[in-house]
């Protein structure tokens, strides 16, 4: 028996994005769909057309089966969450201020929404980073009196940043990081997203808060598991994001330094070793990170894919000759490990811990 | 009188970019063109045609006049250079080991090759940032017994970089410098250059021995003058050298600590004030850094062209928490500051200070 | 003593391209700005900046002069016209409805928008092309008891195929004509515009209402000036209008049949000598058609600048072996002689023609 | 049992792409592979090294199993074709007219090179569009006394204008075909390609040599077998070819009159029933067209690979005002169906009429 699902914000990008993780998922059906007054009422194929013009408002891989097409789309404020397993939400941070805690009485929600990412009683899990953290939806069950809980799944930069400094941290314990953003413009969405008249032939140095966001995301992320909240990590992390004109695909170049001596040979070696365990769930990579050998990887049209968007590509692994540590540039993919699948990847933690 | 010059690589995209810097320059006058035996010999405006398909192989702003459309492209072996007052080169490197040396033996040569750029003897000037190391001309002359010299422009890549960290340096001293690059594919020419299929929708990660480069120029520029060499200044730098789909125009991400505490505002003060003294040259821009206080900039479509092309674009300064010190981003136009027409401001230093 | 004007969407991208184009203009002096109700009464520079993020909203080359910057944006509802020599207008098609004849009523009104496009008593003019229909304006204050008139001009994408049928259809006589845009992004403004998720590595094979504008204005610009009207011509115009990644200038590819025979060098020659008469006005450009002989031409990044965005560049003129005409590919700047600039440049005909 | 193939230009870009095209194949298994003499002796997975920088040369999907990794690269000259029962080629015009002729002489090759393709006794095929044509080689056999056979695919831009056109042909007879291609970048390969200099924020309006492979390949595909030969179709056919900054697929506009009426409503209809019997085939797409009725597609990025890359896509056909018949949008994916993958189909056309 698959667990019952609902993904709310359905029809908007970062939620479409749950229909390709979903659809034909061995351990997850599909039950619900909502999204706000626009489209509620309306069967999901419709609310993927355009009216006035009749164009398909639909930006995925795959398509929606020809069921899910004929679901009826939900008022988000009016679901009723008790009647699902899980609930995915993918929508502003506004509503789901509102809407996942109440969500959350009944049902685990798993968020890609930054609404409650640093409140200290709720987890912000990648599977195989930092799964032990999940024990803390215990103290956020028993702080809050609710049946579910709520874990947001971290920023897109976040991810392949932390995914690729865990190992080392672990192994040597980081000292600084410095990363730069080469970003994709899926990272923007489609309201408004990015126009084309500001990124062909350009690089958008700036992205409003989301240094600071990947900053302390990271800190939280690595942090130990403190008495009822995440004690952050110890290591000072400085970002510059920027954008660029790739579709999708994350870029960052990293400089770390270490506590403990930590050369190319460790590095690459802990990296390779790292998060074998979650190869296991549906949605887990044989590889969470895989370290490329050819210096002109990791590029991202060429290497997004890699895992099915699952794994993040290291490249360049060589000595930091500022730092005294290594240096690399990785890639993630943003809309498929950074942000839906991802989310699925932590259900399927969790309800391999009987979390779900 | 104008001084008579020639252009040497003048059918190339880099020696192209020669002629709107000095077609209708105050100083100087173009009267030599060579190239290597394919071209010579013919008219310069021959030259520039595909004698297959008709096409016109020109790639830079304007076009030339009339009068050197009709002038013959001689042959760079075969070049008189005692015919003229200065000759630049933006040849090879291979055939510059052999030609620049023999040009500068009657002839100053002012190149944008890398052949000589580490040899002791050789300076490697920025006007405004190290003009002082002109003085090592001497040094070269008498070592060499030549009556000209060679005087190579550092890689574009560098150039950017040296120019903001020079006011850093000077006021603070620098200690530590981290630095990733988002360069534009004209700075990989057109033989064979970057291909549309590797570029489009992607980030190439890697540049054959870019980093080396700028990591030991930028030392070297920002160095002091010794006895017959220049002390490389002792700050760590660190690059990582990335391609983007950008037509032109290099963004760099910096992050520096100094040796003297330096907040953002003493940075920025700093810079504004750095290199006032080249506006007064005709290739020199009004400001040798502008700094930008709009987030959002430096783009590089968008701040190319600050200056002519001749002005460094920072923006986005601001403390960084990893080295303590502060960080930003700058833009420097690789084919006009980086390239020719940053050598023809070589030219006018040289020539402000006796040695043209 | 120059013209006083006002522009109306001052702060738009399409009402900002009059800035440049008006700025330093030997006839006009800008002395009115005007916006809705989000900018009114704020000063010009002021209305640029983005409140919440600092960022500047001036995308066009150049910038206001210190003058504008501090000149107040009035409320476009209570521009007083009578104020003004002539007002451009770059708004919605629902506001420029009622404001058009508002102004109309006592100025000459030269507007970017379609509202008034096809209306009989209004000719749509292309300075050159059909300078005789601006005998229609006494039609239009007649039948409509105005002190001034509203005469718009095309849209972008017709402009360039209408100068480049024009002189073919006078001394041949139009058939049939077949034509395919590729569009350059900025046609579509930034409201939304397009975006870059939909447009890198793309083409989108529709623009919703450009083809039929396209056909009917062709037809309309090309006829001739009936009893208080235009006739439109009787040629058959068959359009596709795709979209693609380029950022300025539109790229058309034509097949046209004619009355009367016409062979290649004929179409060139008409073309070559057409539109002579307009290079006395201020913006008026030294050709209004350049045929270019190098068969990898027009092509926009490398022309659109061509006569300082006033020239349409036509290349590849050859024979047609489907319907025993001539083709060719043209490139037209769609924002400057398809906007802003080109409605300068019909103030500039209608003064030199007394109507200002 | 397998048949046995040979890939011969395996290292190149087009002869890569045969090997996602067969690597799974149920009638096929690689046993050769050829190039030219850089590379042949080395094993295949060396020959994708660049032996300077490391970098892997590989530029398609999925990647040479362990096994073809080891396969030795034969000299294209030496390669003993009677060892193969089909030989595959993907090389230069010149070699080919020597190569394809010598392997022909014991074994049939499919060709993605043009050199042969407009002799009297070679068919050119796209099955389902004139799998009668293969009847052509029992008379290439006889007439050049060989065992094998020649038998090319056509051009990647001939192959969806054909395949579109063949249903209107059949029911209504053609009269006259214009067309415009918007092509993508990978159509020129990377021998030299096109650069990203050249076409980024730009289009290409001549690609040479296209436009008359186009019109007389299309011609042939849709002409009637006569005594010996093709007798090519009497319709017109005008082509303008450009190039676009598209990664992969061919957009092209096209408008056709017919000999009898044809409404919309009929052309889509014929276009829905035609070619279901290549279906069956391994390569062959459920669907050899796809009508869209969404205005906005096809768009190469979105539709590129329905089929696999095998189905040619439709959309915007809608009546046409000069020519009295209609016009539509195509998209071929010009590296799939319009290459290798085309070939693989041919070759189970042939196997399936016993030719192999």
């Amino acid at each position: 028996m698959k667990k019952k699902v609902a993904i709310v914000g359905a029809t908007g990008i970062a939620g479409q994005q749950f229909i390709p993780a979903l659809q034909d998922h061995p351990w997850y059906e599909i039950t619900g769909l909502a999204a706000s007054a626009r489209n509620a009422g309306k069967t999901y194929a419709k609310a993927l057309r355009d009216e006035k013009t009749g164009a398909l408002r639909w930006w995925c891989e795959g398509f929606p089966s020809t069921e899910l097409q004929g679901m009826t789309v939900q008022l988000a404020d009016d679901l009723d969450a008790s009647q699902y397993d899980v609930v995915f939400t993918a929508i502003d941070t506004e509503p789901a201020r509102e809407l996942e805690p109440k969500y959350a009485q009944t049902t685990p929600v798993i968020s890609t929404v930054s609404a409650f990412r640093m409140e200290p009683d709720v987890p912000m899990l990648i599977p195989g980073v930092n799964s032990d953290h999940l024990k803390l939806l215990d103290a956020q069950r028993a702080n809050r009196g609710w049946k579910g809980f709520v874990t947001p799944i971290p920023n897109c930069t976040t991810c392949g940043l932390a995914i690729t400094l865990a190992p080392l941290h672990r192994a040597f314990g980081l000292d600084k990081v410095i990363m730069t953003s080469m970003q994709a413009i899926s990272g923007a969405g489609r309201s408004p997203g990015v126009l084309a008249l500001d990124i062909i032939d350009n690089v958008i140095p700036f992205i409003s808060g989301e240094e600071e966001k990947v900053q302390r995301e990271t800190q939280k992320l690595l942090g130990t598991l403190g008495n009822g909240s995440v004690v952050p990590a110890d290591f000072a992390v400085s970002c510059t994001c920027t954008r660029v004109a790739v579709l999708d695909g994350h870029t960052e170049t990293v400089v770390v330094s270490t506590k403990e001596p930590c050369n190319v040979e460790q590095a690459a070696a802990a990296m390779r070793a790292f998060g074998k365990e979650i190869a296991k769930l549906p949605s887990g990579p044989e590889h969470l990170i895989h370290v490329h050998e050819d210096p002109f990887h990791p590029q991202p049209r060429v290497d997004r894919e890699a895992g099915d968007g699952m794994t993040t590509t290291v490249g360049r692994l060589r000595p930091d000759s500022a730092l005294g540590g290594v240096k690399y540039v990785l890639l993630s993919h943003n809309t498929k490990m950074g942000a839906a699948k991802g989310a699925v990847l932590v259900a399927e933690l969790l309800q391999q811990n009987g979390y779900l």
